[in-house]
């Protein structure tokens, strides 16, 4: 290399190709999914006005803004902008900024890189691809959506194939309620300190409690109640446990009860299993009923992998039209790095190519390309060697060195030999449509 | 709405869903077609150092920086670096960096926004997706591989359906080689002034080359051979009459008949035109020999849609390994708008969904999302509608309006109506299998 500052900056991660098979293999799944279930794709600008951007007038540290590389006496007219670092936001603002153009419920998926100016380190990156699902109503958005959502990303999850994984949902109210329900007075601060039990653990949180004022009775009932996660199946009998004497406590209830009677007569995702964690809290402003979290069976010190929840109003800030919605969210490249870290997918195959076609005579070029177009029309990803000057014996060990599972040559006499790598066998054919016909069978 | 600001920037496009599902489309294609060739994925990250962005150490005006929202104190460290402007500098960067990772010949296709900061016009955006295909080699690059970008690129574009495009082939060391012949000693101005043809005419060109010392009769003899294209299979003809008195030329000759000799024996799409089109020169300093423009026909007005050509050296800058390759680029924003603006494309289906399952009855609830699953299990986009108070009437209206092609409904009897909107009959089948049964038929 003649210079290193021709590299990547570090915290813009880029991928080698298999890498990269795999990161796709997670979009395609994430989209088509989606798409079955009548969420339709959405792709925002990468720049956003930065008062867009503004979260209530602030503007984050961690946001990139945009300039030009200028000349003397120009001026930059684009220093309001800066490049989107989540996909609410621009989400919100595009719901916003065309109401009058689209369905509602509006069911949308995205998948696109956000930036964060974050200090670069492990599982943290400075540009990275967020996917997201959320659906979004005027005025009204039916509780049967919670479901749904739960749902739809349990698909996703589950045709990523990367083992067992749970799914932890509560509800604000349900856990506001009990507060209330056990004389907690101080909820947002005791919210603090539940967030809290996974790090310090539960003695630390006792205790913090306790500073708080909390008696020690109310300490052990609420602990009753959340310390651990309820089965699908038990959630009915864990909520009539409940008490009944604060309403959003019996609202939230009734949330709950609906949601997890949607999941237990619809989901049919063997490797994702919903849970009633009650503990769950997710931030406190903005979510305002079902919370979601998800984490990989065995792995949970990576914290969630996939997060969300309902929230009452979408872009409050953007447009007076009240737009309740729920949805959830996937950090991709956190993902694909955890998945890397603990060889959840095979990072092996080198290509997607089915057959090489080896040229072991320049001659033979027109009737190669041939033999590759017709293979093509069924459907197979082929590739064409032009190194004639490689001996046949080299070109099929890259066959195999490369991932490749099949070589093809085509023979002066019009046959072809078909090398399958994997088995080390070697067959004739008469013509390509015979091997069409044997590489069907494969 | 509450803001203007609240709007996204201009220059920077947004889909609504439908042009998204167009534009999809397009990006599936490319990168399906491109994989089935042995093209594998590249995604580079947005942000390179300036360093690298900068070409022969100038940095061009229309590069954007990127720079943080900084509070009192804080430098900014990464002022030093920008978003990408094209694809192939990253990719070119890439290559270097990764040498030691990677197949030779390295096939790879890249789909990625771009950014510059262009003054927006129609047809001009300061954020726009590119796609590209090239391959390099080490040292040597056959020249086969120029034939099988054309073939790439054609598939590509054959699959778009986007009506018939012709795709103009030409050679630098044809042109360069034939004004060596015909005594045209200022090549570059000479190739400048045949740049202009579309634009300002043959006279106007004549009197340019005229003003440069042209002879009126090498002028007449120049023209006589590049002003008509030559159609794929005379172009073993034309090439005979070109004179052989030049090495470049003849050497050029010999380059042009190969590809085209490919393109003869295995191109098979219907809608693109290969041609030779002599006075295609495409730029002055990167292309050493094929070069490639593609026109929609009877839509020359916008130009080349999709251009590239072969270089001597992709990344002399960045190391000292000769890499010498093909490429083509498509404009696919651009691309988008044309077929918006040209009616090319049907951008009026609203929805990629096949059945609306609508709700009647709130009991009913439980078997509608079991009947979803099981369509979508058989590979069905099903959408359901949970807004039980509206008329199953009305709900059958907005399955029209939306552009879903079936309503169906689970009857309280364990039956299901399925509605077909665009003929406006109805049927009742006794269980869900026998409407996916149906639903096949259609």
């Amino acid at each position: 290399m003649k210079n290193t500052r021709f590299i990547n900056p570090s915290g813009f991660p880029e991928n080698l190709p298999a890498e990269q098979l795999v990161e796709d293999a997670l979009k395609q799944t994430f989209a088509t999914t989606a798409a079955s279930y009548g969420y339709t794709h959405l792709e925002t600008a990468s720049v956003e006005y930065m008062d867009t951007l503004a979260s209530k007038g602030d503007v984050s540290k961690e946001i990139y803004t945009i300039g030009r590389a200028l000349g003397e006496g120009d001026n930059n007219d684009e220093a309001d902008r800066g490049l989107h670092f989540d996909l609410t936001v621009p989400f919100a603002r595009y719901v916003a900024q065309h109401q009058g153009e689209l369905w509602f419920p509006y069911r949308r998926f995205q998948i696109q890189k956000v930036w964060r100016g974050e200090r670069p380190q492990k599982g943290r990156f400075r540009e990275f691809y967020q996917a997201d699902v959320d659906v979004v109503a005027r005025e009204n958005l039916a509780l049967a959506f919670d479901a749904e959502i739960a749902v739809v990303m349990a698909s996703i999850i589950e045709t990523f194939g990367i083992g067992n994984v749970t799914m932890h949902i509560n509800n604000r109210k349900l856990l506001n309620g009990l507060f209330a329900s056990l004389g907690i007075m101080a909820a947002t601060e005791a919210l603090q300190a539940i967030d809290k039990l996974d790090k310090v653990g539960e003695g630390a949180v006792r205790e913090l409690l306790r500073t708080q004022g909390v008696a020690d009775a109310a300490i052990d009932a609420l602990f009753g109640f959340i310390l651990k996660p309820v089965e699908l199946t038990d959630v009915a009998a864990f909520l009539d446990t409940l008490p009944n004497d604060i309403e959003e406590l019996v609202l939230g209830k009734a949330e709950v009860r609906e949601v997890f009677a949607i999941l237990a007569a619809t989901a049919a995702t063997p490797h994702v299993r919903f849970v009633l964690n009650p503990k769950i809290a997710r931030g406190l402003d903005y979510y305002t009923g079902t919370v979601f979290e998800t984490t990989i069976d065995g792995l949970e010190k990576y914290g969630s992998i996939c997060s969300g929840g309902r929230y009452a109003d979408l872009a409050s800030r953007f447009t007076n039209q009240k737009l309740p919605g729920v949805g959830m969210s996937i950090g991709l490249t956190r993902l694909l790095s955890i998945l890397k870290a603990e060889s959840l997918k095979d990072f092996g195959a080198m290509s997607s190519v089915l057959v090489l076609m080896c040229l072991a005579n320049e001659t033979q070029l027109i009737p190669t390309l041939q033999a590759a177009s017709t293979l093509r029309r069924e459907g197979m990803a082929v590739e064409v060697n032009y190194k004639h000057s490689v001996t046949l014996g080299k070109q099929i060990e890259q066959t195999k060195d490369r991932g490749i599972p099949f070589a093809l040559v085509a023979e002066a006499d019009g046959k072809f030999t078909l090398f399958d790598v994997v088995n080390e066998s070697k067959e004739v054919f008469m013509d390509i449509a015979e091997v069409v016909a044997k590489l069907f069978t494969k």
